[in-house]
């Protein structure tokens, strides 16, 4: 409260500035510093709504966001792609539509799909064919670009034409839109503008700073946490005032910057207590909170990579939070999508859902009288009651290999990325493509190809 | 309880039916099954200390067992090493040796030292050799063997040497033993004997069952934990009766069976819940607890090994346990020690220090100053508060990689493993033999020559 208050946040762009003045925030002259005193930030923080649902086209896809709800999506963003075969390199659309048919084919990814830059489109309509695919080939709730007014206006107007016009929009949260500040406490007109967009619209937005300690913020991880606070906060408060409920969800983000090369390191134990701490104050505020995601640095499915997208779950976990991003797929700091490391964490994300269900205690569980004839130097193997319920009391993840050295050596001492290679190829195969209404279809591709010419007229690419 | 009373536990050895029937458990006839009821558990396990130290000969390596004391002890018992060079091969002295230099060389390793059988040494005296490499190598507290009398005396014999006599031993905890029960709810001959010497002389104990739901347990968790806590409770009672006031650990090594194996699965959402379940049950019972390690399947150090270790990690510290045995170099389900692995297991569990460090919230390290003068937009790299906090606010792991991807290219893209392989070499270099009384040096070796000639001997080996 003091960081907003005494120091402030910076919105790059007057209608934000009139917006924050207008409704109490503090603004020197012509500046476009806005200070925030605690009235108001809680006032309108507290107007955010603590649970909602984000709708999908397909019902049974909507999810809730808030309360006891945990809620995984896959990585976005990345320039880059990999697999075994194929090596690292730039994304295409096809990599990007086979990233969302398996994506959607695995089953503990509840919302969005994962995002690949297509780099063999125009860049200027890009962000069209990005939604396009999520619309087509998946049945999960949307995730959409806030980049500028322009691309947030096209993402918007995409989802309001499958849900049947803007006025069936309304009241619901329907496209996700990922709002970032550029930190220390500045938010830039790119994504102030999305901002603005997205809670015009009513939409949903995740608001995350870019904490890493040491450079975008003090090293200490209080001040860290503090100054992630208060630029959330800020962001959150302009949300309200430009559509008051509209929901939002409280970012997190922070990292440590590594010493050795300047980057922020994931997977580490300040990024854990830091998804802790931003989960802490969202619950302090009451409003539900995004968690970083299964982030890593390193550039292949190896040790690191399995420890460290670990050392980001269970904080995730433990913290509470209600939606993570980048939890499947993500590679080499969000650089790359790769299809290996997918099918890894996606099993990775199973095991959560079984460890958070717990140890049933009731007198079937306890099987004192298993326990009583079998006896000292018995065996279970053979039990009804052991039979009854090993598929759903022990949890199987596909890729984890528990055989003999002798077999697995004999199978071609694969580790756990080759098998990796094969098992995604597997799960593809049985990718169904979710029905879409003709006519819906063809309004999307009309809106799409049109706005793709005035866009690529207009940049002359 | 009801177990325990109803059911009963098989021990099979004369001496130990015989002292726990004149405490007071009922035993039928010739019978080696012993039932307990509540009360006689309740007092003989109250006796047990909360808390002790685990002395070493060199004093600043004495660590505390209990209260808020977290111990972390390499993985033992393997028959195989491997490492990137020499891949998996059968132990040799040669790399007991070097491994336990490794561990001696780790500063996060607070006790013991990792064992591997020396497959090239006599199979009768192996145990000896084992030991005095221990000792000479290693400056931190002992591991002795706990199968069956004999050998469980020599270790005694050599602890007390070390200690300067068996009078010097007495009161302290020096040489800690490992007694698994075999599940079902029965203790063997070699077991129970090992247990009543250790307890005779006043020598610490970590008391598990190996329970593997759906196989050696009922498969369903909530009778699993119960069933390891009757026979846990059997092993402390018994050790109690021998030497009231024996420090022991409750013991918890529980896995759910992996059904297309028969394995037991390691590193899964089960095995994490029963470490929470078996601290729980230990503290109910006022006992320290130890967890069971971070253990693996998998046969290399690859993304399973890495989500794996991590899965047992992070419950071990959910779980306030207070010894972890197996918390470095284990693969392959116990029967690898992995060099490469060593190295990537330290690394964790520095973060495992780094995460339980927590969050300081003071004046200076909420930094509302610095982030007041850097304001928005600027960046904290060059501050002196910076520079003042970066090494003790950051965890820099050896190990991770935080490159950006073309410099890791130019440097051979190595994964994780491969990056193990040069580090465990660079840490063997910076190893110091602990200094040792050069009498007590020619008295264990001459009782281990004497003691080998004896057994191979008596063997005809």
């Amino acid at each position: 409260m003091r960081i907003l208050s005494d120091t402030g946040v910076v919105f790059e762009d007057p209608r934000a500035v009139d917006l924050l003045r207008a409704a109490g925030a503090r603004v020197e002259g012509g500046s476009q510093r806005v200070r925030l005193d605690p009235g108001l930030v809680l006032e309108k923080a507290a107007l955010a709504p603590r649970e909602f649902e984000l709708v999908a086209r397909t019902p049974e896809r909507s999810v809730r966001v808030g309360g006891e709800h945990l809620v995984f999506a896959p990585t976005g963003g990345p320039a880059f792609v990999s697999d075994l075969e194929g090596g690292r390199r730039a994304g295409t659309l096809e990599d990007l539509h086979r990233l969302i048919r398996l994506s959607e084919a695995v089953p503990v990814i509840h919302h969005g799909a994962p995002e690949v830059v297509p780099t063999d489109r125009p860049l200027p309509s890009r962000h069209l064919d990005i939604l396009l695919a999520q619309i087509r080939l998946s049945s999960r709730g949307l995730i959409g670009d806030t980049w500028g007014a322009a691309r947030a206006r096209d993402h918007l107007e995409m989802t309001a034409i499958l849900f049947g016009g803007r006025d069936a929009l309304s009241g619901k949260a329907a496209l996700l839109g990922f709002v970032n500040s550029n930190s220390p406490l500045r938010y830039d007109r790119h994504m102030t503008e999305g901002l603005l967009e997205y809670a015009t619209y009513g939409q949903p937005l995740i608001i995350t700073p870019f904490i890493m300690a040491g450079a975008t913020s003090p090293v200490t991880l209080a001040a860290a946490a503090a100054q992630q606070n208060a630029e959330t906060l800020a962001g959150i408060v302009l949300a309200q005032i430009v559509r008051p409920g509209a929901p939002v969800l409280y970012g997190g983000f922070l990292t440590g910057m590594d010493m050795r090369t300047g980057a922020p390191a994931f997977g580490r134990p300040e990024a854990a207590l830091g998804i802790l701490a931003a989960a802490q104050m969202a619950r302090r505020y009451g409003l539900p909170c995004r968690g970083a995601g299964l982030l890593t640095n390193s550039k292949v499915p190896d040790a690191q990579a399995g420890c460290e997208k670990a050392n980001m779950l269970w904080p995730l976990l433990l913290a509470g939070v209600h939606y993570v991003p980048h939890a499947a797929g993500w590679l080499d700091s969000g650089l790359v999508a790769s299809f290996e490391q997918f099918v890894i964490d996606a099993d990775l994300l199973e095991m959560a859902g079984r460890f958070l269900a717990g140890i049933r205690v009731d007198e079937e569980s306890l099987a004192l009288e298993i326990i009583e004839r079998v006896g000292p130097g018995g065996q279970f193997l053979a039990q009804p009651h052991t039979q009854r319920h090993m598929r759903t009391e022990l949890l199987h993840p596909a890729l984890s290999d528990t055989s003999a050295y002798e077999s697995w050596a004999r199978d071609g001492s694969n580790d756990s990325c080759a098998r990796a290679g094969r098992r995604w190829r597997q799960i593809l195969e049985t990718y169904r493509q979710p029905p879409l209404d003709p006519a819906i279809d063809a309004a999307l591709e009309e809106f799409v190809e049109r706005r793709s010419r005035e866009l690529q007229r207009f940049t002359g690419s």
